[in-house]
C-alpha cells in the first residue's frame, strides 16, 4: 500500500455536557448513527461511510472539550515501532489494553503531545456493522438523515508549544503539512494544517495559552449542497451557528461552522484540492488569516478567535 | 510522508488523428491549457489545478490510442530502487533521459507491462507556470474554463495477462486494489481498480485479447453539477456523447462519457468515497456489471463495451 | 393579479393497479404525504409545498391511466363563466357538488376535451394542515423525504384531436404556448407544451391515434442535485427507471423519468426558463424531436415514445 | 394568456460614478452583456436569458442611485388604460415617445410613485439580437460568463409613503403582496413583497424617510450552485461583499449581495417558491425581520439597514 503508516484520523472522544441534548444533535442533526453504549455510559457513533465500529464517542462531563484524538495506523508492528520513536522524541507513552474503554478496539498506544492534547494509535478495530456494502455495493445501505456526514474527518487544536507538537506529527508521524499561518512578520508559524494522505488535514495545531484545547471537530459532506442543507438544518433546529456557509482559502474547502448543545464547535466541510507529499507548502500571511479562514468576508469574527473548549 | 513510493498516475501521451481538433476538444471543451509545443509538434497540457509542467500529450498518428501513462514516485531514489524490483519481478526496463521527449521532467524509468502498455515514471518534474498559487493562495489564478477539468485523472487500460500487470501494480508499485469485477461464475478477476492513495483509482486494468488497447482517460472535476455542465457543452458543442450524466456503482463516482474527434473515450467525473488500504476491497459479480458501471440504467451498452483505441 | 383566470394545474386523479403498493412509491420514493383516504378507498396525496388540501390522488382499477386533471381558477365566478365559454366552445360540461368526491374541493366544472381526457376546474379548496408557514415561516414545517417532491406540476397528454384541445386551451382557457414540437415536414404541430403562468407548462398535448392516454404525470423538485438524488432513489429502491437524468431541449429542464409500480410514468424536474406570455413561441423541427427532449443523447428511445398508460 | 396586465419589472436605469468600471463590473462579474451606447453615453445591457433590447441602463452621474424601474405590459391598450386609472388614482403622468432615450423600446408611460421613485411602463420592445434561440434552441446561444446573471430581475426601494405606493401596485398595477414585514407591535407594515406572476418580486418596497432611495437591485441565477460561485468571484475580484451566500427567510430564496464600484447594492439570487395570488400573504413580525432577511444567521448588519444609493 501506498499509504503507510499513519493512514488517518479516525476517533474523537467530545465530553459534553447533557449527553442526551449531545446524542440528538449528533444523531439528528449531523448525521452520526448510534451504535451502542458502554457501561459507563458513553454513547458511540459513526458515520454512514465508516468502516470501523465507531469514530466519535460521547462522554458526560463537567467541562466540555475533548478527552483525545485517535488515529489509525497500518499495522500492530507500526504500533510497536512507533512506540520506541515517540519515546525517542521525547514523549511519555502509555498503553490500553485491547477492548477495554473502546469496545471493538485493538490495544492503543496513548501519547501526550507538547499541546497538551492526548493522542491515541491503534492498528485494529472491528468492522461496523452498518457500513459500505462490499459485493454489488448499493451506495449506502440505509438513506443518510440530517446533514448526512459521512465520517469523522478533522479536528483543530489549540494548545502551547504547538511548534514541537508540529514537529513530532511531521518527524514521528510522518504527515504532510498542508498549509500554514505565518506569525506577524513571518516570524514562525501561528497554525499547521497536517495530513496522513489526501485529505486536506487530519489535524490542525494552533499556537495558544492554555493546553489540550479544542477548536472545532470536523465532518465530511459531499459537496456545497450539501453544506447548503446543513445551513438550512442549523437554521430549523435552532442550532447555534458560528460561521458560514463559506469557503475556506485554506484547503480551498466548503465550510459552515456551528456548535453542539455543550458549547463544542463542529464544522461540516466538503471540497478541497487533493493533497500530496510532492506539492509545496501553501502559506498565508498573518494580515491575510481573514482571507485564509473566511475567503468571502475576509474577516475573522471575535468569536472564531475566541470560543474554545 | 505517509503516501508513500508511487504517488500518483501524473502523465499521458495519447496518440490523434487531427491535431488541432484535438487541442480544440481538450482545451475548450475539457478545458485543460495549452503549456507548449514540443519540436516535434506534440502538444502539451495541463489542468489548472495541477503543480506539474504538463499532465498531457497530444501527439498526432495514424492511430488513435495511447502511447503511455505516467506515474509520479516520491524520489529518485525510489526510482533507481523500482528499476531493480522491476527487473527482479520479469518485466523489461528502460530509462529515458531527462528533458528530452517531455520538457520538464527528470528522468523517467519505462515499463512494458503484460498487458501490452507502457508505464513511465519519474521523481521530478518542474513547476508549470500557470499552477495554484503557494503565498495566500486565490482558489484559483485565472478562471476555469469549459469542463473546468482540474488534473488528468486515471486511464482504463485494456488488454491480455491482466493478473499479471495488476500482480506488479500490487507487488511491486503497492498500489492498492479497491473494487473487482470478478469473471462469470466467481473464477477470476475481470477488471480490478487500482490506487496509490485516496484516490478512486490511478488506473483500472481490465482483461482483453488486444494488447495495449486505452477505454478511457479520465478528468476529474469538482461535483455533481460539474458533470451536468460537462453534459450541456458536449450536447451544444456536438461532441459525440457514449454515455451519462450517472453514477458508478463502482467508486460511487459521478461520471459522463464522450469522445474526442479522435475516438479516444474521456471521461469527467466528481465524487466517490476515499479509499484507504485498510479498507476491504469492493466486489462485483459479473452479473451485476451493469449496476457497477452505469448505476442507473444497470445496462451496459454495446459500444461501451467494444469501443477502444 | 396578475395571474388571472386559471391558475395552474392543481389536480390528479390517477388509477393503479396495486393500490399499497402505489401509495409506497409516492410517498415513501417520490416524496408525497398520504392526507387520508375517501370511504371509497382512494388516496389522497400532497406535496410539502402546496397549500391546497390535497392534489394528488391514488384510485386502485383494473387498467392504469388518469381518471382527470384538474385545475385551480381564479374565482367562482370565474367557474360560472368558464362553463358558459365552454359550451360555446362546443364542449359539453357537468358539474360536480363540493365535498363529493374531492373532499375538501368546492364545486368543480367538469369538461371532456376532444383528445379525449377530462379536465376539472374548481375555484375554491380547503388550506391543508401540513403547507407552507404563514407566520414567520420556516423554509418547511417537516423535513421533506424521498425525492422531495414540491408539488403536483404538470401532465403530458396523448390522443387524437390534439389540435382542438390545443385549441380549447389557448382560446377558452387563455392558456399559452410555451413550446411546439412541428409535424414532419412542418406541416401542423404534433405537440404542444401549454401553461397558465411563469411555469414551463401545466399540460403538453400530443396527437396519439388512443384518446385519454396519459404519457406522464410530472412533479417539481429543486435542482440538478435534486435530480440526482432522484436518481440514487430510483437505482437503490430498484424503481424502473426509464430516461435520465438529463435535460430537456424543449424547456431547458432537468428531469429523470421513471415507473410508478402499476406502469404509470412519472416524471421528477427542475430547472427550465420562466415563460412569459410575450415570449415568442420556441418550435421544434420534427427531426429535432430527439435533441428536444433528451438534450443530451439526443435519441428518443422506442419506450419512451410508445409506453403510455 | 393568463398573466395579464402588468407583465413583470423589466428595465432599471442606473446612476454610477465611474462608467467603465460599472460597465467591467456588470459585464465581467455579473454576467451582463453589452448592446450598445446611446449618444448620450449610458451603457445598453442584458442578460443571456432576456429577449428585450436591453434591461439595464448605466448613466455616468454625481450621485449613485436608480433613476427608474420599468415594466413590460400586456399591450399598448393597457398602457393607455393604466394611464387613465393612475391619473384617478391620483398620480401625475407623463409619456415618453418610442426610441428616444431607450433605443428599441416603444413609448413609454411614467409615474411618479408616493415614496420618490419614477416606474416606467412600455408594452413594445425589440427583440435583441443575442437572445435565446426560438427553433430547435440550444440552451444558450453563446456560453454565459462571470456570475451568468440571466435577467434583470427585481428591484428593493425605500422611501416615504410607502402604504401608498403598495396601495398603487396592488390596486392599479394588480400586483400580489406575496409577504409582508409587519411594524413593531403589528402595527402596519414595514415592508411589502410584490408581484405580477410566479415570480418572488418584481419590487419590494420599504417604508424610509429618504425618498426615491435604491437599496437592491436583483439578478436572477440558477440555483445554490450559482450563488456559490458568485460568492468565489466576489472574493477574487476583490468585489466589496455585502452579506450572503446564505437563504432568505423571506421567499426562501438562496442569495448573495455586494456593491457595485459606484456602492449600488446588487443581489444575485435563485431559487425561491413559485408565488400564486391564491396563496396566503406570508407575514413577519417586525422583531423576527433578522430570521425574514438572514435565515442563517438570523441578524440584520447594520451595513445591510443603513446603506443605500
Amino acid at each position: 500500500m501506498a499509504i503507510t503508516g499513519v493512514l488517518r484520523s479516525a476517533l474523537m472522544q467530545l465530553r459534553v455536557l447533557d449527553l442526551e441534548a449531545a446524542v440528538s444533535h449528533y444523531v439528528n442533526i449531523v448525521g452520526l448513527d448510534e451504535v451502542g453504549r458502554t457501561e459507563d455510559g458513553r454513547v458511540l457513533l459513526k458515520g454512514y461511510d465508516e468502516f470501523e465500529h465507531h469514530s466519535f464517542v460521547l462522554r458526560k462531563a463537567e467541562v466540555a472539550g475533548m478527552d483525545f484524538i485517535g488515529f489509525k495506523v497500518e499495522s500492530d508492528d507500526f504500533l510497536s515501532d512507533l512506540a520506541v520513536k515517540t519515546e525517542a522524541f521525547g514523549l511519555p507513552i502509555a498503553w490500553v489494553d485491547a477492548n477495554t474503554d473502546q469496545p471493538g478496539f485493538g490495544r492503543r498506544l496513548t501519547v501526550q503531545v507538547p499541546t497538551g492534547h492526548r493522542f491515541d494509535f491503534f492498528a485494529d478495530v472491528e468492522l461496523a456493522e452498518d457500513r459500505p456494502m462490499l459485493r454489488n455495493p448499493d451506495i449506502w445501505q440505509k438513506e443518510p438523515h440530517g446533514m448526512r456526514a459521512q465520517c469523522f474527518d478533522h479536528a483543530l487544536l489549540y494548545g502551547p508549544n504547538s511548534t514541537e507538537t508540529v514537529r513530532y506529527c511531521k518527524e514521528v508521524l510522518k504527515m504532510a503539512p498542508v498549509e500554514e499561518l505565518l506569525a506577524p512578520g513571518g516570524d514562525g508559524i501561528v497554525c499547521t494544517w497536517l495530513t496522513s494522505s489526501n485529505r486536506m488535514h487530519d489535524i490542525a495545531v494552533l499556537e495558544y495559552d492554555q493546553p489540550g484545547k479544542l477548536h472545532h471537530v470536523g465532518f465530511k459532506l459531499e459537496d456545497w449542497n450539501a453544506i447548503g442543507n446543513a445551513a438550512d438544518l442549523i437554521s430549523i433546529n435552532d442550532v447555534s451557528l458560528d460561521a458560514g456557509p463559506m469557503r475556506h482559502g485554506v484547503t480551498r474547502g466548503l465550510t459552515i461552522y456551528f456548535f453542539d448543545p455543550s458549547g463544542n464547535r463542529n464544522e461540516t466541510y466538503a471540497g478541497g484540492y487533493a493533497h500530496f507529499p510532492d506539492m509545496p507548502v501553501r502559506q498565508w500571511d498573518f494580515d491575510q488569516a481573514g482571507k485564509g479562514i473566511f475567503y468571502y468576508t475576509r474577516e475573522l469574527n471575535d468569536r472564531f478567535l475566541s470560543v474554545v473548549t
